[in-house]
């Protein structure tokens, strides 16, 4: 690695000109011509579909085609698939792509209708009459717990999985635990909520017996996988391209969506194109949420605030079905553990089943819930102590060298968890250092002064980022000099047009101006796993890089016999190979282009004029020697052993209103490590949008669902999200402990800022308020609840007038 | 390699059920909603554009666009590329797509049109009033050669090349021989003359900003480097596919034809599907010609008919521009040699300007002329010197402990004329038995008996193939076990999805049903040369079989980590790898593609099913080594240092009407030798059809031009090909001598059959009939004319009445 050219650069978003001036391609931009689909989704949380009559709609002027189930063809008709099984996951279940008999959310989608354009799709979908026979609702953990009524007839107890992660003997470490406190926390439901929702739109090539689908997906590989083995076709003859994308945060990985199933093979029998575009009320109810957890935990503890053992029982809301597996309980029972050592350690989770919308993963997947957990014990052990929090924090961290360091469980890609690298103390010094720690209750005095009441609060988490199995990069060179770049994963507003280009004019000696990159395109890179899971930069980032020393090295070659040099003679800078420290025996990339293939009438003649070389090579040799490809590109991938960790500490001083009990964030700060920074600023991007989201799931965001299964508030009239308003300026500071296990030494920054969220502002209230929080979201009328519930607490009474006494 | 599956044997052609029940998809069974292109063509043949009013056109309903030169922007503009430079065309002209200012054959375009359809196309293009002065048109060789009129002011006697090959001191060989002989020889113009013409169809798509052109070529990979080049965009963002082609014979291989830029550009500039599809009166006039030759020999030999030196002036008619460089007189001059010795050889061609269509490779490609003259010669000298014309041939031939053998020039390749292997003496006596050329004299005594009159002749040629730079093959095994086999070279009836086919079921150990083949497709495969100068089999032949190693190689190795056995122990059939011998251990090639790809959801259950094994690897290791790549594909290329040689030998006898001078084909033998057979049935079609447009360009097809350039017999109804009814069964029989260059041991077959017939069936008139035949082809007319004129000349008289009674 040879960095320059940008690398660690806070280079500008090459995307933003073209997105910024309203020149995106979005899903919805694209077949403005095509069929319309619209879909008849069950109004009922769980029913029996007794008939289906369309004879209502079949007068519509324009209606093309109406299917239900019975009309779906072989495994077209088949349940979706289960993507990623594990032993835990016994009764995996997943839906049919159109309901066959049974409906077990609202928004399940029962009949498909296409027509000339959405609005008469949706009046055709208005007068399809399916008449229901309701059953019992399952709604909310406890509802399903108990089981008195079940979600999948065949699912005892509505018990998907249950997951054991387990090290150490944690029933007599905490029997012999000089300290023990038990309790329980609530996190609410929240949803991914891209601005820009689902979406498919297909064409059938009927001359070329291809299918083109673009999908607004975090994985087009995937969803060219599935389509073609649905609809029966070669995945050669299909092309999946993920266009703009509005958004992800997960939602969009999981593959295939029925629509991204049911819309092309629509497409191909009608010979027509066919788009859907998903709206608001559709996302909220025919999407997926997470985040819903109800966690017991008992921990014992030293005099220190050491933990000694740990012991959670997490119950998991999975609605419905389970088409993503049980990724988020894994990530909540591993990642719960953050940057400590936990002592003993065992999780039990229940995965159950409601007849609410699917859960799958959210950015964060489990560990905002995780890290709720563990945060919020380090604040209880520190209250039942009377020792700083910070203290307590500081007495469990994993030290510099206590890398590479084992939990003892396995994580979410079946590897163990094993962190890399890193420096947890360092970080929490800087964060203490940044909000200004040690000097708080001078301030908390002040403001107390003013009639204000304010807190600070902190957390810690570590997150593993790049869980592989593999990313692959292609990269060409062109006759004109031009870098195409390409890897399969796609793009969902991660500046990949950025930093993958700083990845390869670094490492190509080209200015990023040279350089394009293609992501998500099925017809320039075939082979892909998705971006999930902090993984894009890690993953795909290494593999372009290598793909790119490949080119080089090639480049090399080929200029070593133009300019008869030793190829470790020469270097690559501003796209003209030359000899190290002449210039003047120099040969421009876009020759070196023209010259790697021996067919030489390029059409370029401008590369043509340049070409003043001849390539060498005897009579007796081949134009392409064995082993040597035409072309001035390679390709290659990159496949970790494991997972690499990044970590950070958040802290935030909030303000709550004495009277309303409204909660203001008064300033936030990250410290955050995720290895060798490519971009500096497209990283605390990153973090700044997640920390928003982390305010939004701490501050604001629920699903609420009646006992009915009815979702009341799915629009964003209802539905609260924080607007920039609500978010603080965040003060970012970065540490940077290299990750030895990949060659640019770098971790994934996805998902960190919305991680530790809700602890940080749990733990702020808290210590403003002197009361216990337990649930988060937590809204001004439940906070103004908790208080008066204190009142008649007589514990809590004592606690907050000897934490005031303390204070002075 | 380890033969079975099929090669070597007689499969049925995969493609003609397809084909024959039509199925196929052509250029025009495409686009039929797409606007249509018709050009305004110059009436012509030399003139200069004064003014062009399109004012008449304006009012035709559904007229969208008329473009002249002055319309093309940039690079569209520009003339045509050069395709293949080379030091003695010193002069190298080509034409502007669209007439700038000069035209220099009847039928260069100068207008576009494109309407709604195609009958609205052409009645605007009747409408557009172009304004001409004439300028004085050169047509025919000698009028060239007298250079009163230039054809391009700044081409000083119309002489574009003159290209010299010379081994020997010719002069010294020839003024020391026992024997001289001095004589002309002249060949008539012919064409390819596929029965589907050329043929565009482009789609710009703005969603993606690339284009899609199918266009009816034998070079998809060049048309796209050259619309990237000329339209400015980059090679990924264009796409060419040549969708069935209803025959190329050369004239396919030309890129970009005007009409290859200029649809693609306006159909990007409309934002609208764009076709042309060729008329055959457009055929005649605005693609290519070939053959046309005037041939001034001068040859020394001994007593015995062997050659002592031989000097060859060639004139050579490139028409009016040379976009395709002067590969015909380099071949020509070269491969005159065929199997013989020259002794010292000399060959000098001026190529020169016609005011006619431009001439570019037609089947045979200079060959058919150049082995007109060498065995125009051998006859001579076996008249000259009253031996058999067999034996004169057999004095002169390379014998097979000669190979390698060096001719001593530079072939197309512009790498040394070696000869790689053959056995020439045993392919002559081949074609003796197969004719009864020792028996025939009692036959013709028989023949003469019956008042008919019938002669026999012979010839023998060899033809360099296989030439490179090189091609590509890649193939992949899905999940279903359907194996996909691509290459980057077009097909035009070569029987690809047989032989190649054929080739990827042997190598792997798979049934040929298995195997689907796409050839002609940048998608599928960018990086190609063309189908041309018979090298399809074994370029893309050799490079499949490299692909398919690879593949199984790596088949083995997963398939060796899931039966923990081996890799060098295990082995394919029927598509299923097992232990050799031991059919009890054994995991089928569907399944190893799935275990190949570490990313497991793969989608397809029954492979999924299959998939009892799993892949080891310990926890330290990456799902994808180093090294690795996901998925059971392979890529290879095949380049070899030089072409290697096919042979063959042909036979006829013909019958000539006494009266009106018609001649008749009897019987036609041929022996071939084209390295080992992949399929003697495809062999045996490709030779069946080179023979009968041999026949034609012997006896009946020629370009009438009058002096002013117009072509007079520019349609089917006046141009003479020959129908089945002209074309007798034709013997065929097979030698193999497998070429050391290759790993199959093959040699191109493509051209073979059209190369020497009119050699062959000269020979057989002259025998027949006494006369001396110096051009072709030869009409009854130009027969009867020749008769005419032997009556006056006492020599022939005299040689006709001595042959007669040395016959008895």
């Amino acid at each position: 690695m040879s960095p320059g050219g940008g690398f660690g650069d806070a280079v500008l978003r090459r995307e933003d000109p073209r997105l910024l001036t309203g020149r995106g391609r979005f899903l919805d931009d694209l077949g403005h011509d095509a069929l319309a689909a619209a879909f008849v989704r069950s109004p009922h949380a769980h029913a029996r579909v007794v008939d289906i009559d369309v004879a209502g709609a079949l007068d519509v002027a324009g209606l093309v085609a109406i299917y239900t189930w019975e009309d779906l063809p072989g495994r077209v008709g088949e349940p979706l698939p289960l993507l990623i099984p594990h032993p835990a996951l016994t009764h995996g279940r997943t839906a049919h792509p159109l309901a066959r008999d049974v409906v077990r959310h609202v928004g399940e989608p029962v009949v498909m209708v296409v027509a000339r354009d959405r609005y008469l799709a949706e009046d055709a979908a208005g007068l399809i009459r399916v008449e229901y026979e309701t059953l019992p609702a399952v709604v909310g953990l406890e509802n399903a717990e108990r089981a008195a009524d079940l979600v999948h007839e065949d699912v005892p107890g509505n018990v998907g999985a249950v997951l054991h992660q387990e090290t150490g003997d944690v029933d007599a470490a905490i029997g012999a635990a000089p300290h023990v406190l038990e309790f329980r926390l609530d996190i609410e439901r929240s949803a991914s909520m891209p601005l820009e929702g689902r979406g498919v739109y297909a064409r059938w090539d009927a001359d070329d017996e291809s299918l083109r689908v673009y999908t607004s997906t975090q994985a087009s590989t995937s969803v060219r996988a599935a389509v073609a083995a649905k609809l029966g076709l070669a995945p050669a003859k299909v092309e999946v391209i993920a266009p703009d994308v509005g958004g992800g945060f997960g939602v969009k990985i999981v593959h295939p969506w029925p629509e991204e199933i049911l819309v092309p093979w629509a497409a191909r029998l009608l010979g027509r194109e066919v788009k859907w575009t998903e709206d608001r009320r559709e996302h909220f109810v025919a999407a997926a949420h997470e985040r819903a957890q109800i966690q017991r935990v008992r921990v014992g503890f030293d005099d220190a605030g050491r933990l000694l053992g740990m012991d959670v029982r997490i119950l998991h809301d999975h609605g419905a079905y389970t088409p993503y597996g049980i990724i988020i309980p894994i990530i909540t029972s591993t990642q719960l553990l953050g940057p400590y050592k936990p002592g003993a350690y065992r999780a039990e989770v229940r995965s159950l089943y409601t007849n609410t919308l699917i859960v799958t993963p959210y950015r964060g997947a489990g560990r905002p819930q995780g890290v709720f957990c563990m945060e919020r014990t380090m604040d209880r052990i520190a209250d039942h102590l009377g020792l700083d929090r910070a203290r307590v924090r500081e007495a469990n961290l994993i030290q510099p060298d206590e890398f590479p360091y084992d939990q003892g469980l396995t994580f979410q890609d079946g590897r163990p968890l094993i962190y890399d690298s890193g420096d947890y103390p360092e970080l929490l010094r800087k964060v203490k250092d940044l909000i200004g720690w040690e000097g708080f209750e001078a301030e908390r005095a002040a403001a107390a002064a003013e009639g204000r009441r304010i807190g600070v609060g902190l957390g810690c988490y570590v997150e593993g980022t790049g869980v592989g199995p593999y990313e692959g990069g292609h990269v060409e060179i062109d006759s004109s000099g031009r870098v195409h770049v390409s890897t399969g994963l796609t793009s969902q507003g991660q500046s990949h047009q950025t930093v993958f280009a700083q990845i390869a004019a670094a490492e190509l000696g080209v200015p990023i101006e040279d350089v394009r990159v293609t992501t998500g395109d099925t017809r320039r890179f075939g082979y892909a796993v998705g971006t999930f899971a902090s993984r894009a930069a890690v993953m795909s980032g290494n593999a372009i890089a290598l793909a790119c020393r490949k080119v080089r090295d090639k480049a090399l070659r080929i200029a070593g016999e133009a300019l008869e040099a030793d190829p470790g003679d020469l270097e690559i800078t501003d796209g003209v190979v030359h000899v190290r420290g002449d210039r003047s025996a120099a040969v421009p990339l876009r020759t070196v282009a023209v010259l790697s293939n021996p067919l030489r009438y390029a059409f370029d003649e401008e590369a043509a004029r340049a070409t003043q070389f001849a390539v060498g090579g005897s009579q007796d040799e081949p134009p392409v020697p064995r082993g040597e490809e035409p072309g001035l590109e390679g390709r290659d991938y990159y496949s970790p052993p494991r997972s690499t960790f990044a970590a950070g500490a958040h802290a935030a001083i909030v303000e709550v209103d004495p009277e309303t009990a409204e909660v203001r964030i008064l300033r936030y700060a990250v410290v955050h490590d995720c290895g060798r920074l490519i971009n500096p600023m497209v990283v605390e991007g990153q973090i700044h949008g997640g920390v928003a989201q982390g305010i939004g799931g701490a501050l604001y965001e629920r699903m609420a669902y009646d006992e009915s299964g009815q979702l009341l508030n799915a629009s964003f009239m209802d539905f609260l999200m924080p607007y920039a308003t609500e978010i603080p300026r965040i003060e970012t500071d970065h540490l940077e402990t290299p990750s030895p296990l990949n060659p640019l030494g770098i971790k994934g920054a996805g998902e960190a800022g919305v991680i530790p969220v809700s602890a940080v502002i749990a733990s702020a209230v808290e210590d403003a308020e002197g009361l216990r929080i337990d649930a988060m979201p937590l809204a001004p009328d439940e906070l103004y609840d908790l208080r008066l519930r204190a009142l008649d607490d007589p514990a809590l009474r004592t606690r907050r007038a000897s934490r005031a006494a303390a204070r002075g």
